[in-house]
Order: C-alpha cells, then structure tokens, then sequence
C-alpha cells in the first residue's frame, strides 16, 4: 500500500482539479488493504478542503492534514522557503520526512516545491542538487529528460549526477533492464558543445551506466536513447518548446479539419484516430515528473493540469512508492563515487 | 537584380537537390535584367558541377565558379577553415566579399561556413559574434529564433547584439515596424534565468528596442513576439526538439489514418485539409536561416533540405540582398554603442 499525499492548495485550478482527482482514484481503486491499493490525503487550509471533500462525497476517506498557509504560483522560492513555514507544500514535506506519508504531489510553484523539499527532506547521499524529471512520449516508447527545469548552470558533475539518477528512475520505477542514457548537445561529435558537456561526455563514458553519447533534441522522441541528461535551463526550454509545437500543431490541425464540408465529413470519419493521436501527443498523459535525488519522494504535476493529468502524477507517486528507486540510487552513487 | 552563389557541394543531397533548385527558380524567373530577377552562380568542382548542369539543360545559365575542395558534414571548422583555402565555401565567401555576388547559399557544414564566413567578411562594426538566425512557424505569423547554434556560452552583451540583429533583420528584410523582442528564459519573472540572462533582460530594458521580456518555449509558436534571443546551444535545442515533436506527430497522424478502413476514408475527405496542415508545419516552408552580423550575406540551407526547400533558402538570400539590412543593423549598432 502506498499513502500518498497531495498538495490542495497547488495549480490553476485547485483545489477543484485536485479534489476531482481524489475522487475519480477512489471511485476506480481497491480496497484500502489491498496489495498496490492507495492510501490517500490532502494537505491545506481545512476550510476550504473539507467542504469540497463532503461535496464530492469522499470526506470520510481522505485524510486532511491541516496547513494554514499556501504559496502562491509567481512568489520567489527563496521567500516562501524561509517565510511560509506553515505553508501546504512545508507541511506536506515534514509529513513525508516523518514517515506519516510515503510521498508528496503537488501542482505548485516548481521553484518552492524543490527548494523546500530540498531543506526539508534533504538529498540522498552524495547527490548535491536533485532535478525534476519529466517523461516524454517517443516514438514506440518514452524518454524520461532531466534536468527539466531545477536547476540552471549545472556543472559536468551535476550532470553525471542527473545520468545516473535517471537510469535508475528507468529501471527501478520503469523496469528497464539498462536505460541508454544520452548526454543532450548540439551535434552528436565530441567536439560540439560547451565546456561543461564535453568534459561531462568524456566522464559518462568512463562510468557503469549504458551510455550512447551525445544526443539532440530530435532524438528525444525517437527509439535511440532513454534518458536524457542536460542543464535545467536548456531541458526547461526543450519541454516548453515541445509544448508549444504540440499545440501549434493542434490549433492547425482543428483550423483545416474544420474548414470544409468534405475535411468535416472525413474527421467525422477519422474520429477515432484522431482522437488516439491525440491522447498519444497530450501532455496530460505525460504529468507528474519526480524530483529526483531527494531523500524522499515529491512528484510535481503541471500546473495547469486537468484531472484525468493530475490522476496520473498521482499514480507516478504511487509507481515510485512500490519501487525500490531509493535503494538503487544510493547503491549506484555509492559504487559511482568509490570508483 | 541580385546576384546569388550557390555552394555546389553542400547538403546531404548536393548536387543534385542544388541543381533541381537551380531549375526550378529558372523555369519560374524573369528575365535576367528585370527587377527583381536572380543572376545563378554554382560554385565548386567543374567536373561534377557542369556535367550535372549541361544534364539538366541550364549550363548556358548558371555560371560555374571553380573550387577545388570540399569540406564534409563532420569536418571540424577549424580545421576546414585552416585547410581547405579552395574549397567552395572559401572560395565562395571570396567571391561575395570582392563584390563578384550578393550572397552565398549554403547546405553544408553550418559550423565551417560560419568560420569561414566569418573569416573571410568579418563582420559589421560592433558586431562580435555572428549568429545564425532560423525563422520558426507561429499562429499567425512568424519567429525570428537567434542564435540557433552558431555561439555556445554566449555573454549578455552577445546576447544583446543578437537583439539588435534579429530586430533589424525583421525590419529590412520582413518590413515590419517594430519587431516584438523577447529573451528565451525558463519563466516570465525577472528572477528567472541565469545570470546573464538576467543581466540581458535588464539592460534590454534600457536599449532603443520593443522589448517584451522574457518569453518561454511555448511563446515560440504564439503570436506574442517577434524575435526570440537566446544562446546558440539553448536555440539549437530548442530547434532540433521542434523538429522531433513535428516528425513525431506526423509518423502517428500517418499511423493513425491508416490504422481502419472508416480512418483511411476520413483521411481521403479531409486530404486538402491535410495537406495545407502539413505545408504549415512542414520545416521545408521555413527553410533559409541568414548568418547575421557578417559583413556580407551567408545563407544556410538544412543540410537535409528537398528541392522546395533548397529554392526557398535561395529565397531568403534573394530577399536579403533586396533589403537594406546592412544599413540597418550597422546604423543600429551605431545607435546603440554610442548611448
């Protein structure tokens, strides 16, 4: 079982999204002893979440752990680190450390998330900054980028860091027997890059792990690599770029599909598949990217996620809960760093 | 008329993608001394190029500038730079720089012709760094992106110079009044970014630009700038990942409407549609991406570039010469370094 706990307070649109999400996994899930079955809590201002759980009729099955304050989406995280000590996401970490739940999810500020996590529950040993990442559809698969966004200017140490924290995400939480792990450039030659990639490449080459070198951004969603290692900065603007193309396709594709009678009729005909390209190129299915290296386990959905997203960053919670991805981490960074 | 050279040699298809190009804008043309008409030039190894010329019927046409050498994909440019004085791209970047042509059209390696270009032109007072500007597909309208990948570890005061170009370039050679500038960062708030960037946005505050601060990857597509600056490892990324989410979408849109007989009539119904879908999206249509901030007019083609796209890359050189960018961007820089 796994006892997970949510942030009410994070997102565009909680703690609707986040209440309809609680709803919808205990209306599908088992029974709460049940092997694989979910324990679930909400973490916030108990006036706003205990009405909207007695509304949605789940009150007497989700626990609320009582946070006086929330973090709003543009506040700096440095300021809500020292200044919102009883803040949703602070509360939520101290439970998670304390063993009284097994994870935290939240839609919230990124920037708050991983810095009072980070203070909080600390980072497993020999993991200097944790990174956020985030799983990407590929063609016949997926591809799990990190840093997504935690942290800029990484260094090659933080790099190789970041490699060996993804492999083991991919095994561990994915079952993969050996994750290739790419090294994102801008070319697939050693000489290209910045100074920080190239000493970065030389050194993943050296180490335990299936490296296959320096990868671009068109190999993201290609079947060639499965873990994808870059600065925060760059891998932030590679998501939001992918973001962006996706829906620019979309806006296209509803325009010219809409604008005759015959293009009518045949998306009429073509529902069905358009409808699968759809959910095969939606964010949504991707939601919930982990905060790796972490000594304990956060899960960030998107912020503006809808339910049927924020659904499955729960579950990335819950997969991670079930996995041994502490043990393999700590183990890989041991022998990493002995060597 | 303009004047414009064509590198015989490079791409993943040359010759035979540039002389198809060559072709196709010759049955289009006016005549040679019409306004706005387009005077051919090849450049490279006569034994290959004239055969090749005389085959397709244009060899009275299109003159033929002799180079020895050819530079390859991988070569380093350094290397090719110091190497190879008679290959297509020197010899063709001298024959741009001794007025003989307006411009120089290339698909080959991007990294020699920006050495050589740079060598052999220098560039535009001010200027410290050329950058290789690539206009991006946007809901109604276009994106200037620069750098994308001529410069990794680019400073602040690069990152302003890109400004200006790409600013000017959106003037001259698009005709737009004020070009919407925007700094590529991972978040819309100042204390967003790295350093430099943050020092970029504040000093762009200052400078005689329509500066709309800091964008995301999403604004790329979207109809909110005009010019997007960023450093060429970050602009690199962002392009190649476009072109990835792009051919990802297209391989499951093909999958898709081939998957069932009602999807594969749907498909015939809406094939227009589908068709102008594609031509929106396709990086064919938006192919030609000027090396600014030279002293001289340089063109880079995709190296894998069909024979539509190699024509508008010929294009956008056209459109170049017919500008008066020079003018503007040293008047600009002028401008900016004397406040």
């Amino acid at each position: 079982m796994s006892r997970i706990l949510i942030d009410g307070h994070g997102g565009d649109n909680a703690p609707q999204v986040v209440i309809e999400a609680l709803q919808k996994i205990l209306s599908d899930g088992k029974s709460p002893n049940e092997e694989g079955s979910i324990e679930l809590g909400v973490v916030g201002q108990p006036e706003i979440l205990t009405p909207a759980l007695n509304a949605a009729g789940i009150a007497g099955r989700v626990e609320v752990i009582p946070a006086a304050q929330t973090i709003d989406m543009c506040e700096s995280p440095a300021m809500a680190l020292r200044r919102k000590k009883d803040s949703s996401i602070h509360v939520g970490a101290r439970q998670v450390r304390d063993g009284h739940w097994d994870a935290l999810v939240s839609a919230g500020n990124t920037g708050a998330l991983m810095a009072i996590s980070k203070f909080i529950l600390k980072t497993l040993p020999d993991v200097d900054r944790p990174a956020i990442a985030s799983m990407i559809p590929a063609i016949d698969g997926q591809t799990l980028l990190l840093d997504a966004g935690a942290n800029v200017d990484s260094s090659s140490e933080h790099l190789l860091q970041f490699a060996v924290m993804g492999s083991c995400y991919m095994q561990a939480a994915e079952g993969m027997d050996s994750p290739r792990v790419g090294l994102l450039n801008i070319g697939s030659e050693d000489i290209k890059g910045t100074d920080v990639v190239k000493v970065a490449a030389a050194e993943l080459r050296e180490m335990d792990l299936n490296f296959v070198g320096n990868v671009e951004g068109t190999d993201l969603f290609l079947d060639t690599v499965d873990v994808v290692v870059c600065d925060g900065f760059v891998g932030n603007v590679a998501l939001k770029t992918m973001e962006g193309v996706a829906r620019f396709i979309i806006h296209n594709l509803r325009r010219e599909l809409s604008g005759s009678l015959s293009a009518k009729m045949g998306t009429l005909l073509a529902r069905d598949a358009l409808k699968r390209l759809k959910s095969k190129i939606d964010p949504a299915e991707y939601n919930g990217a982990p905060l790796l290296g972490l000594n304990g386990i956060v899960v960030k959905s998107h912020g503006g996620a809808n339910t049927r997203a924020f659904v499955r960053a729960i579950m990335v919670a819950h997969r991670e809960v079930d996995s041994n991805l502490r043990e393999y981490t700590v183990e890989a960074m041991n022998q990493w760093t002995e060597n």
